[in-house]
């Protein structure tokens, strides 16, 4: 089978960190373009625009977008109606809603739409989903406190309108989440810390729960100077259970059970492979649905600016 | 057939003024419990709470459940596992993800769910469904402004997180716009102005497009004093379309074709009986969606205090 010619939409942090080794650790999936108005990549064909690599570009087979979610629309509209492949970066859209008529276009033009969750392709996170099958889950903490300076340095847009925030890495919390657990999870409160300059909270507190009110608190906090923390605790009739380093490793009862290297990417880029074969999609909503719900729910609280240095 | 036994559980403004004649109005459906903590009605009979009206009071069907948003899923999740059909007062909850799985109850419980959005039973709403059914819609504007102070008497919930503000009417537009276009809709902007003293935003305004980028816009104010407007103005290829008073009367191309008297309720519980009469659902939520979403994509702006005595 001839390779999946794979153009990067969105040359930013995301897309040079991650996507351009994965696609060269993949086998079947080549990097044959990068869009973007202000970078390229040596030795790879590059395009100003979306638009642009279309038209004048090599010929490719799929994009992923890395732009920010605020526009990511109109660019996998585009792509779809162009006949490409589509794995969209998460968040999948700064709406929900806006991704139903994609999956429609998807369907239509018999391409694949891939909405991405790469904590799901976390080493522990299968593991985990495994283990609790056979368990009653009691109780849930999510503890997600980053060092935004750290980790989104120059990511201006995450505190725009659309951005999410700090729910931008606490969305890939909620991915693993509605992973390991097989039963449709709702908010039922949300605390929401907003910069005084910014438009997006830089911290968050939410209570969940599902039709059995199984209790979940999550703490997101952008403020996390020392230790940082990616960490999933479960109460279990089997005892605890813990997901840390962001789904790298699984601890039960004392025992580590997983402790692997970081491969999340290379899984999303086997998946779209796998996916783009037969043209099928796969889009979940529910880690965004949470988000916009809790924005919908929250209380609002507004803390000190942020500014980038500190 | 024997008539629908139905109880009305949160006894407050739109329970007493539309609910109670609603359903006095409508073969097969029969009013005989209240359930409040403050209010009752004489000659019906009266339980403090759900569960009270469910262990001790007379034999029922159904719940309209009139309750603020924030406390409606705990009753309707009661109300199902005690096999009663569940009407839902809009919003159909605080949150989307939460209606799912009262959606996985009903269906269980082979009883129904019915999610209300009382401004599609206005009626020019079926009409102008009907008219733009046959014609291109080029431009939508929503205007959709009251004054708080007259059509919400001491709803401080309104205000409260999950309360929605001034989307507790523009949800109504909403749901007529669902409804007379055919086309999934999406928000590409939001601004929402939240008072300095309020959780809930007090005036927004949206963009909302489509596949094809139609331009939609809505304004929604609760500060409207003097005249008060609930129109939706369409520019379609057979010319301009009005849907004015709430969804009460249609003008195109200059004729009035339809201008009648408000029987929304009535029809809320005619089609509430049809449901109930197969246990069939039916829940869109797609209003709910588009609120959500704008939450999540707005941008958000301080204005001055709301206190309910100006």
């Amino acid at each position: 089978m001839s390779p999946l010619r794979v153009a990067i939409v969105g040359f930013g942090k995301i897309a040079r960190d991650q996507h351009v080794p994965a696609i060269a650790a993949t086998d079947g999936v080549e990097l044959v373009a990068v869009a973007s108005r202000n970078a390229s990549l040596p030795g790879v064909a590059h395009a100003a625009t979306l638009d642009e690599l279309l038209s004048d570009g090599p010929p490719i087979d799929a994009v992923a977008l890395c732009t920010p979610p605020q526009v990511r629309h109109a660019q996998a509209a585009t792509a779809l109606a162009a006949g490409k492949h589509v794995m969209l970066e998460k968040p999948p859209g700064a709406t929900v809603a806006e991704i139903n008529p994609l999956v429609s276009a998807a369907t239509t033009a018999q391409r694949t739409l891939f909405a991405t969750w790469h904590s799901r392709f976390a080493p522990a996170v299968e593991p985990a989903r495994q283990l609790l099958a056979g368990r009653k889950v009691t109780a849930i903490k999510i503890t997600w406190k980053e060092d935004v300076r750290v980790w989104h340095p120059g990511q201006a847009w995450i505190f725009e309108p659309g951005g999410l925030g700090v729910f931008d890495p606490g969305i890939n919390a909620l991915s693993i989440l509605t992973r390991i657990l097989p039963q449709p999870l709702f908010v039922t409160s949300a605390e929401l810390a907003f910069p005084a300059n910014r438009e997006a909270p830089i911290a968050a507190r939410l209570a969940l729960s599902d039709a059995q009110g199984l209790k979940i608190t999550a703490e997101f906090d952008f403020r996390q100077t020392g230790p940082q923390s990616w960490d999933i605790d479960l109460d279990t009739d089997g005892g605890p259970v813990t997901l840390s380093m962001g789904g790298a490793r699984l601890r039960a009862a004392g025992t580590q059970l997983v402790d692997a290297a970081d491969a999340e990417y290379a899984g999303l880029y086997r998946r779209f492979r796998e996916l783009a074969a037969t043209g099928e999609s796969d889009v979940d909503l529910a880690p965004l649905q949470l988000v916009a719900d809790a924005f919908l729910l929250g209380r609002r609280r507004t803390v000190e600016p942020y500014e980038d240095e500190p």
